[in-house]
């Protein structure tokens, strides 16, 4: 069960970026499982993807597409992650693009491909290769929130949101953004799926730019098990049907910000979707040396089983909180200088129990289903966030379950 | 309920070693939960202690005690960590010291204090004071089994070995030891509780550097949770009653081959014992360019919740195997050198499924209570050898029910 995230109503289309959605099969009949978004000539398409060591096939060849600048289509499909399986995973994610090529009309090239769920098994391509063919039918036209429910395995909640902006010159420029994930997450400077578009003409390496800020400032900042999965990624196209915007623009800030903004609504809609979650908890540390080492101590938080158990129970056990900042792999701290808080209550201050703390107003603010905890290091200016789910029972009664 | 694990029929006496036990009422009645460890004069004490910044007050005290060379009586208290209490719990500490002292007749930094349980609260002193001066009564006189039930937390069998060596000279060595634990286990350098007493004779360098040897290739390989007490310690005294021995002796080799030996067996009884665990595994990992790097991939595996969770369900997807062993923070891992078997079965050749894998063998060697995770990075000579357990619905049950 989702916390405090509910599907989108309606999301705002991009001029430029047309979604077609089909029932491969792949997943349970009647789920559709394929998605592909077809881009506007002259569209600029950026990607961060996952830096695990076993990248899936069909990562390499997004890399390999997106780096060659002319991107036209991005295949998704979910229900098999197409990884680790080899040469023959390759040969396969190679023979979907050109399929996709071949009814779009467009190089083989300029086709990415994504997959998300299932490693170790072959795609199914003998369902796949006709399913290519019917994206282009009249009937299989979608839009966003039929894209985003294409996309899912275990999230129980398809996950989008929409941005705007209207610029200097009075010109309204559109975000639009979908992403998929709910467990395995911890994302390396990548993330799970996410797909966003905006009908804004960009240059690429602005672009690239906006999107590594965005994923710094999101999908980097979240982990639901510390899993990173080997199917991470998010990808940003930009049409250039709309206003033009690059980073010598007056409105190019404001941009940015909405791009962040909808990215951290996609990220924080994965950790609230998270596997069997029952909390959505922001760890905010300052007062860190520099900000790898505050997300150092945020992380070490976020993927103590111990703290997070203790969400789950609702347990306001600030010893695991304190123990946990203690093995944070950081040089000399001094505990003198640590404090905690749950929301506003004051828990931890110099490294000891504050003398005002009650155990009853930590268990108020952990009884909640969302909350801060706010750990100060007391030497330096840094700080970063972090958002985490709890571990329930649930979550190991789905992974038990779930081959992924 | 502990795998393949069953309490200490009888554990060996160490002469110039004597243990006393009592009910202090800090855990619930009628479960002792104080022993006091008295040491012959010239005895050699060695500890290895936790690296959390936010060490314990008794590790605090302990670390001096020890460190001053010349400590007569260890104090052990389960129930409660007296950590993270701030300066009342160093007075505590020290207060305690002071009692056995007195009760004992040596000085008060000859006595070192341990503590394991909750942390966040202050020690009992109303209690536990009057129950130090019950420690010399005589039926307090307690054997190495009852003090390993008295340091028990979350443990559901006590935990002990005993190991002889006979020497050139004919003379017979007896190593002793106990240890608790089986939650908030990852020891970083160190360990939960653990104590080990030998007759021997030892020089305190000698000593000293068989402890680390022995922790190194122990306590330092397991991991329940990836959490770091705030009270690890392992200790070991050698009371020179018995043969002389030292790192010069013909017999030394042996000596300390009975110390890893027998610290093998406390590490592995607490993943055995370790919080809902139903499966012991060996995470074998070979072929690194150096120790460091192999460790890092074996533990990368042993803390992720998804390996964790197949593993309770006997599940053998070797997909999330590939995609932990892919996100370890190693360099430049090439992903066709790796291989990944089952006990003798090989599932991964290459970096991708081996041909002659078929799923029922690997169904058939997870559905053990216990085996072997081997993963080969095929890049060089080094290797390590970690020890863990699954992650089951227990697990999240026990942590949520229980404030440690």
């Amino acid at each position: 069960m989702a916390v405090n995230l509910s599907e989108p109503d309606t999301l705002r289309p991009v001029d430029g970026a047309r979604w077609a959605v089909v029932d491969a099969a792949i997943k349970a009949p009647g789920d559709p499982d394929l998605a592909l978004l077809t881009l506007d000539a002259g569209t600029r398409v950026s990607a961060v993807l996952t830096r695990n060591a076993f990248a899936a096939a069909p990562i390499v060849a997004a890399r390999m597409a997106i780096g060659a600048g002319d991107v036209r289509a991005l295949l998704v499909n979910s229900g098999n992650a197409n990884a680790g399986v080899g040469t023959p995973g390759e040969h396969d994610a190679a023979d979907c693009c050109a399929r996709v090529a071949k009814v779009v009309g467009v190089g083989s090239h300029q086709v990415a491909p994504f997959s998300t769920g299932v490693i170790g098994q072959r795609l199914p391509m003998g369902q796949l290769l006709p399913a290519i063919d019917r994206l282009v039918e009249p009937d299989a036209t979608a839009d966003w929130v039929d894209a985003a429910r294409a996309i899912m395995t275990t999230d129980t909640v398809p996950k989008g949101a929409s941005r705007q902006l209207t610029t200097a010159n009075g010109e309204t420029v559109t975000l639009t953004g979908i992403a998929k994930g709910s467990g395995m997450i911890r994302p390396d400077m990548a993330t799970m799926l996410g797909f966003v578009a905006t009908d804004a003409a960009v240059p690429q390496e602005d672009l690239d730019a906006a999107l590594r800020a965005a994923n710094d400032r999101s999908f980097s900042c979240i982990s639901v098990d510390g899993d990173t999965s080997t199917n991470d990624a998010f990808c940003a196209a930009a049409t250039g049907r709309g206003a033009g915007l690059s980073s010598e623009a007056p409105d190019w800030r404001a941009f940015v910000d909405a791009l962040v903004d909808l990215s951290q609504a996609l990220a924080q809609a994965i950790v609230r979707d998270a596997e069997g979650a029952t909390r959505f908890i922001t760890l905010s540390v300052t007062g860190a040396h520099d900000r790898d080492e505050a997300r150092a101590v945020a992380f070490t938080i976020a993927h103590s089983p111990l703290f997070k158990t203790a969400a789950f129970a609702g347990d306001p056990n600030w010893g695991r909180l304190l123990a946990a900042v203690g093995r944070a792999p950081i040089d000399e701290l001094a505990i003198e200088g640590v404090s905690i808080g749950l929301d506003d209550i004051r828990v931890v201050t110099g490294g000891g129990l504050d003398s005002d703390y009650r155990e009853a107003d930590g268990a108020a603010v952990m009884a909640q289903s969302e909350y801060t905890v706010a750990v100060d290091l007391g030497r330096g200016q840094a700080e970063a966030t972090v958002w985490t789910s709890d571990l329930s029972e649930a979550y190991v009664r789905i992974n038990a379950d779930y081959r992924s």
